[in-house]
């Protein structure tokens, strides 16, 4: 049932995409997004979506998410060397259940120190954004 | 560090690739190989993992990555279709600070329920393995 939704085109990743909300990118194409998680779970917390109308994993095409973590295994690297985390998570969440807040597929790209746990996805507080267009200049730098 | 390591031809999936350990298979081919999670976090906690040697997602081919989550897209849409959950969550870790137990790449299909949390990864309980068949049969049938 939350798996099975109508994509709503006023949803906030939708807005990013259109330039009515400011984002720090990271990187851009035709049909690909990324940019710096404003509530970020942990220092350098990046996303990655397509540039499609798709809620999830279960309507979006093959050749759409295929393409989304072909860019987002690029992205996750950039963000490896420019951050040197001691780990990475990679999370897609599907239905609010699952922890998912906007309904536009996403990929978390969460870098994981060993000595500070990531916060609770949603527990967050936003960040400042001259901190993320720092951060994602670094990331930028790196692709 | 922790991310840039040498395939240990050991590890315990290696050994399920091999035959050698048994596991509650979900589906197979040349290319892939999706089982039930041994150490479930959640009902239908389910892995796809690629028949190649690669650690994590930073020394998989850009084409074996592309073709772990297309198959990840159906087995996810066959766990969805057979055991009705509230959500369902996709996750990679890489490195064991960010949870990664086992240095073969694989993806996580977690199944969430709204009324009960799934466990913390690693803290789970072995599976009794006739009920991790049982399981795996559903979503097989759903494939």
């Amino acid at each position: 049932m939350s798996l099975q939704m109508q994509y709503d085109p006023k949803n906030i990743f939708a807005k990013i995409l259109s330039g009515e909300i400011p984002s720090a990118k990271v990187y851009e194409d035709a049909r690909i997004l990324s940019f710096m998680d404003a509530f970020p779970q942990s220092k350098g917390h990046t996303l990655v979506i397509p540039k499609v109308k798709a809620c999830n994993l279960f309507d979006i095409a093959p050749d759409d998410l295929q393409n989304l973590i072909a860019h987002t295994q690029k992205i996750g690297r950039a963000v490896r060397d420019a951050l040197a985390p001691d780990g990475i998570r990679l999370m897609q969440f599907n239905g609010e259940p699952a922890g998912q807040t906007v309904f536009h597929i996403h990929f978390h790209i969460m870098p994981v120190w060993a000595d500070s746990p990531p916060r609770r996805h949603g527990s967050g507080e936003m960040a400042d954004f001259n901190e993320l267009n720092d951060l994602a200049a670094q990331i930028k730098a790196k692709l």
